[in-house]
């Protein structure tokens, strides 16, 4: 999968030519190797970029080039470059972004930066970002196309292509073509029809037999991460947007989902692994700010932990008694800790590919005892012979009832919270980690003293 | 983001009715249940049915749909059902699919299986499927689609129009022909024009003129995920794939490349929280499978904890004389092991997005190393603080140096581990998670108790 990724190929080579002759503060040379970099590739330069360097670089690009990439990058490095950039640059490239990319943008700007970015608009483009900003962030609404064309079921296919060939849809607006609504009075959508299928049938053939008529459509006011989801798995191209009335008012491709899942999954990477997401590219992200979305989690799992901290005062006497039975700490909880972020993770993952929903908990939750069971049955008996052999038998019986007891909360815990945690509306990814850690860790412990001091008699 | 999904919608309740009238054994109400599903969503009901029931509910299936269902399951699912249904039937199916997923297919059930399916081909198919088994695994050859058409690069955007619409491509490939090759004689690769930007052309446009010839290309022999990933970095709809002399032979379009790289997502969820890939969705993957997929790295991480098992006795006597060290070890080793989770969970993305090379190795963990004593710092002066006022103050200061450096080190180690495995060609996502907990925990354990010592004169 990993293994074997070409990393020395000649595009590396020009950008490693490049980042030396910006080091070597020889910009024109730096400029010629930009020019022969893809706006694609370009874009991926600069977020290999220092953020201090980040507006020297682009302003090296070629104008036509400028315009594609900072199209392409993120909210946050779009605002971070704005910074270094000269006012009219910035104008020329705000107003060629789609109203959905605009709405995004001002979202993550200084207040007085969004007035002066608004009021390079022309009022026609006012009013379209003005729109997109009246729906509510994260809904379906804000990362929405336009309409680009609207074909009419009595058009034959020959009338559509050449329907197409006049719309004079702007090149960088093609490839949102791929599936094309068909609509009827008052913009109401009939159906949708791929342009694939459009192109490869007879010119005489009727649009309205051609198109799909079992239609999922989704609101403005959706979710943009359902939306997306859905999209994906029912396998769509596009989604047409409707309005209360059930008008066409925008078009979600398949492009578009993938771009909100894929920053979804990065927030989510994020997050499980305890952090705030960058939203930035890693290497052109300051150090100042990976500390900050770190430091948060931290602390919060950090005073989680204090609970540990509380339980083993509680049974200090008992280690007092036998300090033998601190050296198996670390393990037994570190073991609960795996199993439960084995469970959480895969169900996590399959909350998120739909495989299982909310209501799925009963099954859920019964499955996952069965696995923590099987699992620490298994471990608990190779601790037990481990330990019994090394040390002596009661401590082995300690061991391995503790073990299979914690595997057995741990998966229970573990596949849990993901759940509860999609019933409260929050975040799984972000809900599971600490509870899991904390609740398990202080759990285990009870659970590890209460079955010592019954075995051994303290 | 994840909150608000809608969970009691009209095809939930569908689904709900359907699976009732299976547990009532009613199976012509569920077969007339099922035949309200399109082919995705029966799919996705497929997929969290119970291993048990899969191949009957699939034998309720319309057998059109049926078909289109088969084709769109993992390869997994595909070999558990086959167990269950008539030998007629899955022969129908398999010849149905396209050559790359009768190989992905062949590859997962047992060997005799294999043979009885090659069986059922004619000899055409039999070339095909041969010719892709003849890459090898996990190479763009065995994800790649057929070329379907070739265009000439003297030909007009309306000729080649029509030598689409002249094509005979069946319905359910049609979609592969969102980006069409341009060749020149004896197959040699030329350029690739975009459907849209065709169908949007005038008539009498040159094919020569519409093309891209800056052309990103793949070998039949590249690793799938980084043809997929740099597809859809550098932005294309499909990537054509080239052998040794040049000549186009595939072509691997996004779709082929979204469903790569989503496999490879959940693969790298799974490993990174501990446990083999399922390869099938959650629900219908049994207990038996799910603790199958846990207990070997369950078992890894236990041995690598019993490290920590051996340095707590060497320390024992330390602690004898000072149980109360005992109370912050779960504290100390739990924050240890969040902070370097955190950076390898961020350095695995990167990696993943290609954001980050292994050449990066000395800037990564550089700037991991400062964060970590930011991170350390921070925490370290309130635990300080805190222990201090509740312990006392040579306590604190134990609490407090041992913060700072187990997030110091912890952080280090934790970017460190998947660039190191990137160097190995091992999964990142694999080989961080165990060496960070043992390694973390063991040097955390005896920088604490080292500290401790200094400190506390023991």
């Amino acid at each position: 999968m990993t293994p074997g990724v070409r990393e020395d190929g000649p595009a590396h080579r020009l950008e490693a030519q490049i980042r030396h002759d910006l080091r070597q503060d020889r910009l024109e040379a730096a400029r010629d190797g930009l020019r022969h970099l893809s706006p694609a590739k370009a874009g991926r330069f600069l977020g290999r970029t220092e953020p201090g360097s980040l507006a020297v670089v682009f302003r090296l690009l070629e104008k036509a080039v400028a315009v594609e990439v900072f199209a392409a990058l993120e909210p946050r490095q779009q605002s971070n470059l704005i910074n270094g950039l000269q006012d009219e640059d910035v104008q020329v490239m705000f107003a060629q972004l789609q109203a959905s990319s605009q709405a995004r943008l001002l979202d993550d700007v200084p207040a007085e930066v969004a007035q002066r970015l608004l009021g390079t608009l022309d009022s026609d483009q006012r009013a379209d970002a003005g729109r997109v900003l009246g729906y509510p962030p994260g809904s379906v609404g804000r990362r929405m196309g336009p309409v680009l064309i609207e074909l009419r079921p009595e058009m034959t296919a020959g009338a559509a292509l050449r329907a197409l060939r006049d719309s004079g849809v702007p090149r960088r607006r093609l490839r949102r073509l791929v599936s094309l609504p068909v609509v009827g009075p008052g913009h109401r959508l009939l159906g949708m029809v791929e342009l694939t299928v459009l192109a490869s049938a007879a010119e005489g053939a009727g649009v309205v037999d051609l198109m799909s008529t079992d239609l999922e459509t989704v609101a403005t006011t959706e979710d943009d991460e359902a939306a997306a989801r859905r999209l994906l798995d029912e396998d769509l191209l596009a989604l047409p947007v409707l309005d209360e009335t059930a008008r066409i008012v925008g078009v979600l491709t398949l492009a578009d989902a993938t771009r909100i899942l894929a920053e979804e999954e990065t927030e989510d990477a994020a997050r499980s692994g305890g952090s705030e997401p960058l939203a930035q590219p890693y290497l052109s992200t300051s150090v100042g700010r990976l500390v900050r979305s770190r430091i948060v989690w931290l602390m919060v799992l950090a005073v989680g932990a204090t609970l540990t901290v509380q339980v083993l005062e509680v049974f200090e006497s008992t280690l007092e008694e036998m300090v033998v039975l601190t050296v198996f700490v670390p393990l037994l909880i570190g073991t609960g800790g795996n199993t439960g972020n084995q469970a959480a993770t895969t169900v996590t993952r399959a909350l998120a590919l739909g495989e299982v929903r909310a209501g799925d908990t009963l099954r859920v939750v019964g499955r996952e005892f069965a696995v923590g069971l099987s699992l620490g049955a298994m471990l608990g008996t190779l601790g037990l012979v481990v330990t019994g052999l090394i040390y002596s038998w009661p401590i082995g019986i300690v061991i391995g009832l503790t073990l299979l007891s914690i595997c057995t909360l741990a998966a229970s815990v573990g596949s849990m919270m993901p759940i509860i945690a999609r019933r409260l509306g929050v975040d799984p990814a972000v809900f599971s980690n600490p509870f899991i850690s904390t609740v398990v860790d202080a759990l285990g412990l009870i659970l590890y003293f209460f079955i010592a001091r019954a075995v051994l008699g303290l």
